[in-house]
């Protein structure tokens, strides 16, 4: 255990090698927080959930990073406005890494007491996963960042614009009961949890993603003019944001489009899947395609027969409770369940997700407008 | 038919009996619009898509109202900013009678060509239910502006705060497939239709509505003060609105709560179901009580054994379109499906819908932190 | 003395004449009142400042018009917030004119008394001077108003259109001490008095007001997007506002400009001063013009030998206290010495300024932005 | 001159000294620049002003950075959104020292060609000028932006909160001509120009400043609630920003007041001179006080007299051009005469004014609500 622990937190510094100090500190946007509070934040995590409450010794590092590093659990306390984060040079990212080996010295000497904890297993366990999904965001929060700067900053390859083209094939599934969510051994969120049966009519859902190539046709037919293939919340977004095409994608009059990447501005590559909209876009876009979205329980129930783990897939399904859900006791039960409104279920993973990170019962949720993740989408009937 | 026309017709107007020509320009926020709008905007419905379409020889009535009533349909080209429907005095109150009767006159005769046209009858009658749909709108406008004004004013008796107390019996229903959605004979909303399917598992759901009495427990036991009771958004819109009791609650030291009726401020009568809450107060107040908001499959499922029709009852489903829903052709289309994000769905009717304006498959919807509409909550567990 | 104040508050009435109910309600934006609440605030003038300290038997109308009717008095107490005032359909138009009728009934009765009162008839003069203001705010709020509605409305003839051309002939004052302020006799608000000696350098200022055909000019040379005409903060106003001409001037392509007038819609005279211009443009357009605006002294110093009185004229100089400013006792303090920051002067007098309601020592003020008073310019050198 | 530039280009840079890299890229509201485009900024307008029209053999650095550190030219083309210079990592603070060690070099080259142009020495002596004004800049900006952290950061001593008490004696200058403006030799802003006769009354003025122990009496005689002593728009800016104390000053029930300095959070020194008001607090302090505030010109008269150095001091006068007021030619003529509206003047120095960098005909100028600048006021009669 300790072997992971350690290695998922070697797995965060890694993404921060090819960076400057002054990279850190970024908040362009309130949804983006500096790479500098992602370290920190995932430390506090296991200080607060695990060191505190179960090794006995275990002295706080600092009285004010409670505040400064909490981001939304109400059970601990009052915290620094999300939207201020970037206001804060110091502590140090050297600081900041003192930090975490200060936790990790301490979680090291919890791990080798092996006291045979299963409610702190669990929250180790928690810990480890919640520090994966901040690797991911890592990634679209520096891009982000990145993504302001005319300096076309290259710090990684990820194979965003990885051609990766297959013919698209229609897997239809028959109408009838499905079971939907998690059961069995081995981690998944709590918003997995309570198996159950969902009835489906008849659906078929494609194979692969929407291509670059088939966005440009959808751009090019004039689809973000077009009322009528949005909705209305959407029309008022697009207005307002000047929306006409995914995040970082340009148009050169000679080149044609090129999109922003961790590696540098690329000329788009046709095939790639598509990547950076919003839920309303990829509507949008089905609208356009005479298909639709497929929801969660549809991919869900088709997943074992799907090509998937490039883009967040958006579905037409509201991120809401399972039937039996309910919040754990304790700080913990503000992991998932109070964000249970006004977002998307997205279903898949991306290029961008820890590689034991995903399972076919996960759901990522975003509000309709989120654009900054790894988000594509693909198409049912 | 014409009989049923006029009747509903007249009854719009006489919502209006009891008022000053002033009264009909108020637009103290953007999701209420004047009566004068709604006077002339369920006109135009029929102008629109009755009469220019059918009646060969109509002429229309004005140039500029095209214009200035329709309300959000992108297919009938463009039209004045919902949020400066209060901006205009003119056309006045008289003219706009004026136009409802060229309207009427025409609809009069079109009516007895008897043409056997479906389409036309199938838009007659979804004008008469938007109609409908306006006239309760109508009193939620009005009771919002008048809530604006110190002077309490008094125009109609609609029994708000009436007494009504029954013992909360739980209604079991077991394990299984339900179906949901319209089909028969009778009107519908396209939203209703798909007849299909839903696994639901065993629920228990309320026979009444939550009561004043219980709501004002909820305040004195610090509900609203609770972060761990409410969804993040929740948390925010809370302390951006600085909200602490339901819309129109004042609490005077001596007397207690009040509440702001069309027929002026009463003393809170205990007994009666609590209105003009958010969706998610609904939320918080359930998670309170250690229960949950129906779904709106529950709620169908349970409907025929349910005590129904004072409030609109928030429950737990998202917006989202039924599994073969389809968007009609033509500007017809624009009347539910753009609508289905960002909102959640209400069923049941309250005190001021319509007689013949509800059924057990009917969903209504608004965002979730709407609170000028007619709206309450039941329990399920 | 009653007949004047009869004359006076009759006048106010008359310019409603024309009006429908409808029309006393607008409040398009906050600058601008109801035509309703300019009607009852001028009486609240008179009830609270004259009737309740000198008629001791009068006995108040209606105990909630103190908070509905004061404007801006802190002295009075609490208030119906500005941008709400138009949230408010009762009184009626109706119940103001009784109001109103009680008021100068009351009114009536004092001045009969003939007391002999030296503080009484200085705040009975301020009343009137206070009224007279409120007659040239009803013309420019209710064109505001009537300017948001497409239907062309017309309900007065003032000549805001009238040809007045004549040829610009430059005055110069030699350089020396000039006498500024207010002396002798008659009437002044607080902030002309002091008189006072400034210093000038000899200078030249037109005899004639800036005119239409020139402002046409101006725009088609590309005025509107010369960033060097233009003071910093202008720029982000133009842009934010999406001003590329003066208020209620449209460009038809066969016709050319024209401008609402509450005449109707006419085009544009090209003699006409004119009219609608904020200081940022006032002063763009001097830049432009290689000349630049008058301080308010030299207006002063040259107005008897002006041409003035169908504009207000912008000057270059901010609204600050002349050297012995003294802020009268009481909530009479408030009338103007609270305004002096963020404005600038204007001088002379428009074409909807009470005949008597003007001289050369007045002092008009508004922010940089406004743009719905009856403004205009003199070039200055 | 080589070796005046050296100096003060040092000087720069030895500010940055104490600093980490994170701390170079804050920008907690659109006022403040983050640090490191201080340093780049200043090294631009040499570029730009100097090397690019002089030095013939020059080659621009790096052709992205006229984009990048353009504050507000328009002469020069388009630049980054002043409210998102905080949104950039690079160039890193490394790269910006290279930047300016780069026109260093070639700033030393061209001086020692001792070329004998006066257009060159003026544009010389006006970029040291203007890097001295943004060395005050820095040190403004840095402590907003450690304000803002509560980890008390402390990296210099500046004697913010330095006791230095002398008794009140006032100042009497008797009525007459003043002159007011620059001549002579030395450098002046160009809206020091125009030296010209002001006519002043009779008035005096305080040797010394207001300071906190009689600021913390106005607080607890409540001057902040008390509506008549604030300006209009005060109240309103009183009410959003929630303003009860000077910026940084916190009340500890046990401790009294502190405030942060860029050396940490100290006690309130009594005697020190009160900072970081804004316009509008100075103005209701004078008012509270029964005095008032001086104009500028007042100032100027009785310069010579006065004990002034620590603060930049408010007046009552806007900030407008002085009579024969010209712009200079080309991007220069941007430098000051665009912000002529909606500013005051302040006048003196501050405990962060570089040495050589004041004078008495020297006119600063900020909005009425800033806050963050050396600040203080003192007071006429």
């Amino acid at each position: 255990m300790l072997e992971r622990y350690n290695e998922i937190r070697q797995q965060t510094e890694n993404i921060c090698a090819p960076l400057e100090p002054e990279d850190f500190v970024l908040q362009p946007m309130e949804d983006v927080s500096p790479l500098k509070w992602h370290l920190a934040h995932t430390t506090w995590f296991f200080e607060t959930f695990v060191l505190k409450p179960f090794h006995t010794k275990y002295k706080e590092y600092h009285e004010a990073y409670d505040f400064l590093f909490n981001s939304y659990y109400e059970t601990q306390g009052t915290r620094t406005v999300r939207s201020e984060r970037g206001y804060l040079s110091r502590p140090t990212v050297r600081e900041i890494l003192e930090y975490r080996a200060y936790v990790d010295t301490h979680m090291a000497e919890l791990l080798e007491m092996k006291l045979e904890n299963n409610l702190m297993d669990d929250l180790l366990e928690l810990g480890l996963q919640h520090e994966q999904q901040h690797q991911e965001l890592m990634y679209t929060d520096l891009k982000y960042s990145f993504g302001q700067n005319p300096l076309d900053i290259k710090v990684v390859e990820l194979g965003e614009n990885k051609d990766e083209w297959q013919k698209t094939d229609w897997i239809t599934i028959p109408e009838g009961l499905q079971t939907i969510g998690f059961e069995g051994e081995g981690f998944c969120f709590d918003n997995e949890l309570g198996q159950h049966k969902v009835y489906l009519e008849e659906f078929s859902i494609a194979n692969s993603l929407v291509r670059n190539v088939e966005w440009a046709e959808f751009i090019e037919d004039g689809g973000y003019e077009k009322p009528l293939l949005w909705h209305a919340d959407a029309l008022a977004w697009l207005k307002k944001e000047n929306i006409y095409a995914p995040l970082y994608w340009e148009n050169n009059e000679n080149e044609g489009w090129s999109t922003y990447t961790l590696n540098g501005r690329k000329l788009l590559s046709p095939d790639a899947a598509v990547m950076h909209i919003s839920f309303y876009e990829a509507a949008a876009y089905a609208e356009w395609a005479g298909k639709r979205l497929p929801t969660e329980f549809e991919w869900e129930a088709a997943a074992d027969s799907l090509n998937w783990g490039r883009r967040w897939e958006w579905t037409n399904s509201a991120y809401l409770p399972y039937p039996r859900f309910e919040k754990p006791k304790g700080a913990i039960g503000e992991y998932n369940g109070k964000f249970m409104i006004n977002q998307m279920v997205l279903r898949g993973a991306s290029l961008a997700t820890a590689a034991d990170h995903s399972r076919k019962t996960y759901r990522n949720f975003f509000p309709p407008t989120a654009r900054w993740q790894f988000t594509g989408l693909r198409l049912a009937k």
